[in-house]
């Protein structure tokens, strides 16, 4: 258990300190809803047919009641760091579900009751999009807010930013809308002046200082309160999503430390940023407020279509995109999203992006995080260049992935894990001392996307578009036509270059640090910036050659043929794709950002061009590559198995083994199950005839066996180690001296999932992965044979990967 | 067989009539790869662990080889109206990826294959898009020139539609740019005048007599060539993709005769529209391309990924929305859609949208069928209205599809069934003759449609842009403010009001008549015409009493406050989706057709609102409708299995019933089997050890058995009646004089799907939907005691909903 991710050395004292806000609430929860108080015990009806839970006999023929009929609090919940069984929580929902709408005809009510049950849903997602919006604007002004002090203070009150303070100063000009005298740099409040070499390093000084102060609240926090706010959340988001518990990830604590140390650490001006995060704090909404509905609080699967959802919610306030957000969910993070769920995550994703906008922390009174709007179309011929973009996308996604994945193991293994706040420091001084005397890393990572991203228009006065001014003649509104570059755009140029490098090397060591951090603009910002590059180059080029075969035709000199805000549009999402092997998604996310399906074309040839040579370089995206780290049991959706091996070379026991261990349907006494029970580590037991047939009847839980069998002894009169254990339904009459018998068909499992041995292993793993199984009982011409988990399954794929089967850690 | 949807009367005389372009070649298609030509036979490592589909014993222990280790021809294809194995189909394409993997290990040659093999599917899905793009566009041009031709001829050539005729006439002025002198009305061509009562009945003679032209031709087509033409198609499609075989339903003749048809059904003025039929259309195309590539064309479920993109293309033609496309196939029509498939149809939908571009049928260089743009903003209040328009839209959709349904039934039963030819010409004079004389019906339902979503500007010179010129002092760009209505627009109401309950009440008739016939136009054009009274109506009231509380504040004299454009769309909307119950992919279309995300919350109030109030109203949609009504076994994916019954209630035999049909796996001779084939008509028998201990060995398909045990009795020689069948691994030893034995383990599927008799119908229910079974056999304590398939659990469900079972017709 020590080696479990970013956050491991805290991964023990987490289950007590954090059990008030558990996604399983162990003291509440039972199987069976009929517990609850506002559903009265099961009708005759409906228990008749009970298979699944604690019902009881089928057919409905009366029997012998006993203490064990009622259900057993805590039989059917799932302990930390264990795989939910999806069929068994959609089969509670359904019974719930069927429930109220057999009450619902009886009264006005219920009916009430029925249809507020059916708009809780609706309710929820409302609420989930409210609250994640407004934290997505609190954690923009902040994060606005304290980047800036890192530059300097606004007099009119301290807690302006920059834009603010300036914005209704009538003694700035619009050229120099950046300064007003309000605004004090650190150097002209200490040392009087902005200029000469002190108040530059006396800046600089500021700048490291409030960084390193920033990061080392950032982390400090997280060690102290919530070890599992750091890292982007979304590996650990997809494990929840396919059905794992880890206890506290989306509690309170969680997201109040992940959304203030998220504030700090994008402050403190690491190269991170926000927007998986934001995924994660969304995640966290979504899962607190699940617990104002019974409906949600009592049913991992229920909750985890409204974790698809604020998945959904979560990129459409970090964007401002939510169709792309929607997309995301469903290609990238979820495992079970019903139709349902999309028109609901749709609904949320709305609702975020609305209330967000609201707030209007962007200050463009847009909706998106970039608004970009370019004038010119593109040629088919820069295709070309588009889809080098591509491939420079998919080395970088590589190359990043595996540069990561060795220093993350490395600090996993060696004794740097054993400092994260020195890390942490270190890290933040090399950025801070190296990002400050080059402007484009030292202005926010999205601030330079942003700049990147623009179009150069007439009013312009940023370094990047300092062209040389040749007589603009044409006076058609905003279309430039190409120029050559003036100096600063030479300079400018460089810097980029240096930047470049910089965030490329500086960013592997950053993802992975115990301070929250995202991948998505750290990525954009290298293709952004590449992006740009090549496009400046391509203008100048057209400029200077625009007599050459490739540009003639449609790049006549005093036209403006190359828009190098598109190539470093284009540069984002190749590098965003390579990284994280989205595809309908990301180019859905840009698409909304720029709103003109004109350029969908050549930001999906990017997108494809860099998943495939990515995915030729490896082919794990970061967040797969991070569950595989990690040792989650996570069966990847998307990646075929392709091996010819049988069910039976995968399932335990194997040919050497002792035989599996079974329970009898009636030949086994207390003293022996608890035997068994100490002897093995099973999570659970097959339930046969008996040990000769070998013909399977059920299987029973571990934990619901030793719950019960607890609980038997304590409340049930007479039940001793002789006690015989029954699952059959009903009990021979025993003889007279016998203790009473024990009768546990209630918390068996009468459907368990059978294959035979025969059954092809691809077949069994579309199996697990479609119905979200546990486990599957392995027959042979009708005889138990063996058992297959999903921790087998993923250990026999490691194994024919050629890895190390025991790196999945969890059951 | 004789009540099969519209086209009933031609099921049987199909089958042999279009078996060329089958979706199955019977007699090319094996059940195993490894008989075709570009494919040695099985490798050692291969062969060895086989256990679905013409394999040999696994552990690959040598055995004798006999002629039946071959595969025969035919063994694992299915026959015509039957389900498909979806796991058996996936399992296949596997097996041929891995043999592909294997051997482009081996050689260059091998390797180039294997990459050829991986981008085909990239390939087809261009083909697919160029393909339906181009048909679209083609259709386009031609229903346009033909609608036209209804009206009058162009002098400068008869292929000239009004548009292009007038086109580049210099002596039209903008506003009057439809009239120019080569256009003639028929009335200006035979009686040399448009006015005066005479020329309008010529020209209402003529538009009548050319609308029954058409619609002769294309009833006649339909009839005579592709009868699988008519309708929409999409329920054909939507059961088609959920693994059912509907020979020819996509073939040559279906694409060739629906195009054609669809034009002159579209021309002829009934009140259908050519979106569904596209999607139809681009189906057809995707299916035909499918044979070009062994990979698709031999696998069925391979096959259905391309369809899916297909369907997504056809969506994205039809209204120029790739992304509302994608995801329309994923809401609506799909089955099964992974997400690489998502990617590709994104990709597929995109290169079909460009490809109708680049043809420009719509005249105005947009990729969209109606482009809206909005200049003022929507108010908070005004969402009251697009409630009522949402509730309307539901109303309408549910009275839809009652009517319609009770139609078309009684068009099922009754002697109207027998004269489609003489229904569809009754039903064109009848909208001819209502249709003429309104402006608004007589133009097509599209341009109908445009002309409501339009926003008046300065310019118009339309009937419903003549409002009263108060002075118009601003010169803000294109935002008008709001004016009284002038005459022109009070006339304008009462034909709108008039054409809606025209519409209304001819669309009923009209879908599901024996031409192509697609709803969403229809549907649309009731929406926006009661939007668009709606939206006139508020905006007079705003005007007139811009005092009362909830106009003041936000809608000031003088301010464009109400956009009645946006209440035709917002209606549009809101009927479309009460008739499709579609959501996210309806509200996405919509606003890629705006393009703002600003309107996407007017949209998403009236669809959700209609949905609601519409799925009270009755829970399925038209297609689901449509399903029903023709039989066709289709599991609804979206619907919860809600009741309470166990697997032993929905499995044969029932307990009165004689015990299962079984074989035991080396007890029977070729006699016994072939007597028990004719004794029952199941579509398969288990496979047991012995009778007595009902120990299940796996399951075999009675088409593959019946082929092989002819196929054996031609080929293999000594095979006699007497002869026995063994299903073991080896065949004991045979007494002397016994006839040699027949081997038939290799047809087996060693790996049938399980379920207890305890496990619960909605499991059951979740697994055939998931894993897309045919049927599943059900055990007791390790012994087999029925079976299940998809046809029982489909009228076991209609007998549930007290609907009649035996509604469900094919297998």
């Amino acid at each position: 258990m020590d080696n479990t991710g970013y956050c491991s050395e805290s991964f023990n004292s987490l289950q007590s300190g954090t059990s008030d806000e558990d996604m399983v609430e162990i003291a509440g929860a039972t199987l069976d809803f009929s517990s609850t108080d506002d559903v009265p015990p099961l009708d005759r009806d409906y228990s008749s047919g009970g298979s699944y839970g604690v019902g009881d006999g089928p057919n409905g023929v009366p029997k012998l009641m006993d203490l064990l009929d009622e259900p057993v609090p805590g039989v059917g919940t799932y302990e930390d760091f264990n795989t939910i069984d999806w069929v068994r929580e959609k089969s509670k929902d359904r019974d719930r579900h069927r429930e109220i709408a057999t009450k619902s005809k009886e009264s006005a009510w219920a009916l009430l009751k029925s249809i507020s049950d059916a708009f809780s849903g609706w309710l929820l997602m409302l609420l989930v999009g409210l609250m994640s919006g407004a934290l997505a604007g609190g954690i923009d002004i902040s994060a606005h807010w304290m980047t800036d002090l890192k530059e300097g203070v606004c007099l009119n009150g301290f807690w302006f930013n920059h834009e603010h303070c300036c914005w209704n100063s009538n003694e700035t000009t619009f050229q120099e809308r950046d300064k007003c005298p309000n605004w004090k740099s650190w150097a002209e409040l200490i040392v009087g002046t902005n200029d000469g070499p002190f108040a530059y390093i006396m800046n600089y000084l500021m700048y490291v200082c409030w960084a390193l102060l920033f990061s080392f609240l950032a982390v400090s926090l997280v060690r102290a309160f919530a070890p599992y706010a750091c890292g982007s959340g979304i590996p650990e988001i997809k494990t929840i999503l396919s059905g794992f518990i880890i206890r506290g990830y989306l509690g309170k604590w969680t997201l109040m430390i992940k959304t203030i140390t998220l504030v700090l650490a994008v402050s403190s001006g690491l190269s991170l940023g926000k927007e998986g995060p934001l995924v994660h704090v969304a995640c966290c909404c979504g899962n607190i407020l699940c617990h104002l509905f019974t409906k949600y609080r009592k049913n991992e699967a229920k909750r985890r279509e409204v974790l698809s959802a604020a998945a959904a919610v979560g990129v459409s306030v970090a964007f401002g995109a939510p169709i792309g957000g929607v997309l995301f969910s469903l290609e990238e993070v979820s495992y079970y999203f019903p139709l349902k769920t999309l028109w609901r995550s749709f609904f949320a994703a709305l609702v975020a992006a609305f209330t967000l906008r609201s707030i209007n922390p962007f200050g463009n009174s847009r909706l998106v995080l970039f608004y970009v709007e370019f004038h010119s179309p593109w040629h088919l011929l820069e295709l070309i260049p588009f889809v080098l973009l591509g491939i420079f996308g998919g080395i970088w996604g590589a190359f990043f992935i595996r540069a990561n994945i060795a220093w993350c193991r490395r600090r996993k293994t060696t004794r740097l894990g054993h400092y994260p706040v020195l890390e942490v420091l270190v890290v933040t001084a090399v950025t801070a001392l190296l990002a400050f005397p080059n402007s484009y890393t030292r202005m926010s990572t999205s601030e330079l996307i942003s700049e990147l991203f623009n179009d150069c228009g007439l009013l312009d006065s940023s370094q990047l578009c300092n062209y040389a001014n040749v007589s603009v003649t044409k006076s058609s509104s905003d279309s430039l036509p190409d120029r050559p570059a003036g100096q600063d755009v030479y300079t400018a140029m460089w810097q980029l270059s240096l930047a470049l490098v910089f965030k490329l090397l500086i960013t592997v060591v950053t993802f992975g640090m115990k301070v929250p951090s995202g991948l998505f603009i750290p990525s954009m910002a290298v293709g952004a910036i590449a992006g740009r590059l090549l496009g400046v180059g391509m203008e100048q080029l057209a400029y200077y050659h625009h007599d050459w075969v490739i540009f003639r035709g449609w790049c006549s000199p005093g036209a403006d043929c190359i828009t190098p805000g598109l190539y470093a549009m284009v540069g984002a999402t190749a590098c965003l794709g390579g990284v994280t092997r989205m595809t309908v998604s990301l180019v859905v996310i840009m698409f909304e950002l720029t709103g003109g399906l004109e350029y969908i074309v050549p930001l999906m040839a990017a997108t494809m061009t860099s998943k495939w040579v990515a995915d030729a370089l490896g082919r794990e995206g970061i967040y797969e590559a991070h569950i595989r780290l990690n040792g989650y049991p996570f069966l990847e959706p998307k990646e075929e198995f392709s091996h010819k091996t049988l069910a039976m070379d995968v399932m335990r026991p194997r040919r050497s083994d002792p035989p599996l261990s079974v329970i009898t349907q009636d030949g086994m006494s207390v003293e022996e199950v608890e035997s068994l029970i100490a002897e093995t580590s099973y999570s659970g037991f097959p339930v046969v005839v008996s040990h000769e047939s070998q013909r399977l009847v059920g299987f029973v839980q571990r934990r619901d066996l030793v719950i019960s069998i607890e609980n038997a002894r304590q409340r049930q009169e007479g039940v001793v180690s002789a006690s015989r254990i029954f699952f059959t339904e009903y009990t021979p009459p025993q003889p007279p001296n016998s203790p009473p018998p024990l009768k546990l068909r209630g918390i068996m499992d009468l459907s368990p999932f059978t294959v035979t041995d025969h059954t092809a292993m691809d077949i069994v793993v579309d199996i697990f992965r479609k119905l979200g199984l546990r486990q599957c009982l392995v027959t042979h011409n009708g005889r138990l044979l063996g058992i297959i988990t999903k921790k087998d399954i993923l250990k026999h794929m490691a194994q024919m990967a050629n890895r190390d089967p025991d790196s999945i850690l969890f059951n």
